[in-house]
């Protein structure tokens, strides 16, 4: 199969009441990638940064099966950064800095090399942007899904709508669900926006799990309590990654595939929260992720007894 | 087996955005018990009411087999009342009346007739009243339950810290469980909380479900995602009594047999909202609750396949 991820590449700063760190790599293209990479090869990225994005962090992508045939890299200016400090809760987030930098003229291009992909994930991107890249495509893949988040909802909402209508899954957390639909409960929420163009809508609700609405078929997928979370940072890219990752490698979108792609993409992002931005991603092994999958069949399994 | 229920029968008035009633029966002893009705009989209610309790509501629940030798009827006096107004969010609410009436003198009376209850639910009330009520029993219940609220935590904590120690399953909301254990994380907060008492703690989370904790282990479950909540009013001492009648029925506590309690007390909950007060409660069929725990099983059932 083959894997196409439109995202950033980026350096973030981060701040969360259990330290901080200056520089470290980032972006959705970068934690998708990484997540994905568990499931399947290669995966092809389209991309920009700037010459001070590191080479040797490339290569360790690389490595792990990622192509950067789609990486511009523009070496006399800088990468996309992005600052940001977490509350006590974890839950909400200031943005202290955010510098285009070479984001600003992103201009995706599709190469040759990476047309006929069977999956596709459009990162959170200007909604323009999306569609630049999925109009390059000469054959439409199986899946396109996408991600996108309030603030483009408040300055391009035309062009969101029509990148809506070009895909077949959105993925965005319950307030940008809210926001998008103007509904208040996430059913109501769910049919206004499949009448909007995706049939599959994820909607992400951070420590209360995700849910998967599908015709009038609904999947609550939980999140592992966990005692600590120690930065979210790349949690939601991280569980994009894990979900169209495994759905390649299995090469199948039937609803109960989805529902098991939910579960990967969860556990990833149970790792991803474990230490500073991807650290803890470029870690993980085989073993610890089918540990972790059987951590939530545990938690959420269980059996009615006839009365 | 035989179920103990301490708890109030009360008269509410409340306002939704979808209407409001003016009085209407209610209060934790009611709502748990009509739950409970489902699974069990007899259903020992000990409460207290005022003359002004309608007769043909005490009537109605022992038809369900609600057994009142433990009501104490003041009949020069009125009932527990109380109003509230619901946010438009659901999940927050105004209370505009508390009138406790004969609550502010319920000293609870076990009579000899309720004695070998197996299970014994102690709905939210004063936790001197919980004690009071546990000490009564000549023989400790297989499984002792208890509901409690920020109130207690604020007015009467050496209290609630001694009813803690009697009890087997404390039941509490996510902000309570906060509040008792001074943890944000749910997962510290249950191990907090289980030091000071019960073995089992269950976290409610409203729209987002539930969680069992026992040692080391987590059981999460959903909540049905619904169009409308039409009156929370209820839902957790319904979700209670459904849970401890469920168990009474098949007169098992262990951790299997809690989770599948679980479910049946989220789906009694789930049609709660469905309507105004327990009048939603006071129709549904053993039809209607099969049909419904089928929706549960297939919201969260998965099964990941070998990759």
């Amino acid at each position: 199969m083959s894997l196409l991820i439109v995202g950033t590449m980026a350096f973030d700063a981060l701040e969360t009441p259990f330290g901080k760190v200056d520089r470290i790599i980032g972006g959705s293209g970068t934690y998708a990638a990484l997540a994905a990479s568990n499931f399947t090869k290669p995966i092809n990225m389209v991309s920009i940064v700037g010459g001070d994005f590191p080479k040797e962090d490339i290569a360790a992508l690389e490595s792990r099966g990622v192509s950067f045939d789609g990486l511009e890299i523009v070496a006399d200016e800088k990468s996309f950064f992005w600052s940001g400090k977490y509350h006590l809760d974890m839950n909400t987030r200031d943005t202290l800095v955010t510098d285009l930098n070479v984001l600003a003229r992103f201009n995706p291009i599709v190469p040759e090399s990476y047309q006929g992909a069977d999956f596709m994930m459009l990162g959170n991107l200007s909604p323009a942007v999306q569609i630049s890249a999925l109009k390059q495509l000469h054959k439409r893949p199986k899946l396109v899904i996408m991600d996108t988040m309030n603030f483009w909802m408040d300055v391009a909402m035309p062009e969101l709508q029509e990148a809506l209508q070009m895909v077949d899954l959105l993925m965005v957390n319950d307030s940008e669900a809210r926001q998008l639909s103007g509904e208040y409960s996430l059913v109501k929420a769910a049919k206004k926006i499949q009448k909007m163009g995706p049939k599959y809508l994820i909607i992400k609700k951070g420590e209360h799990g995700a849910l998967l609405f599908y015709e009038d078929r609904i999947f609550s997928a939980p999140a592992l309590p966990l005692e600590d979370v120690f930065d979210p940072t790349g949690a939601g890219d991280t569980f994009a990654g894990g979900f169209i990752g495994y759905l390649d490698r299995i090469n199948d979108i039937s609803f109960e595939s989805m529902k098991a792609a939910i579960i990967m993409g969860s556990a990833l992002a149970s790792f991803c929260v474990e230490k500073f931005g991807p650290q803890r991603l470029m870690e993980i092994t085989p073993e610890e992720i089918e540990a972790r999958v059987n951590e939530f069949i545990m938690l959420s399994n269980f059996e009615v007894r006839a009365k």
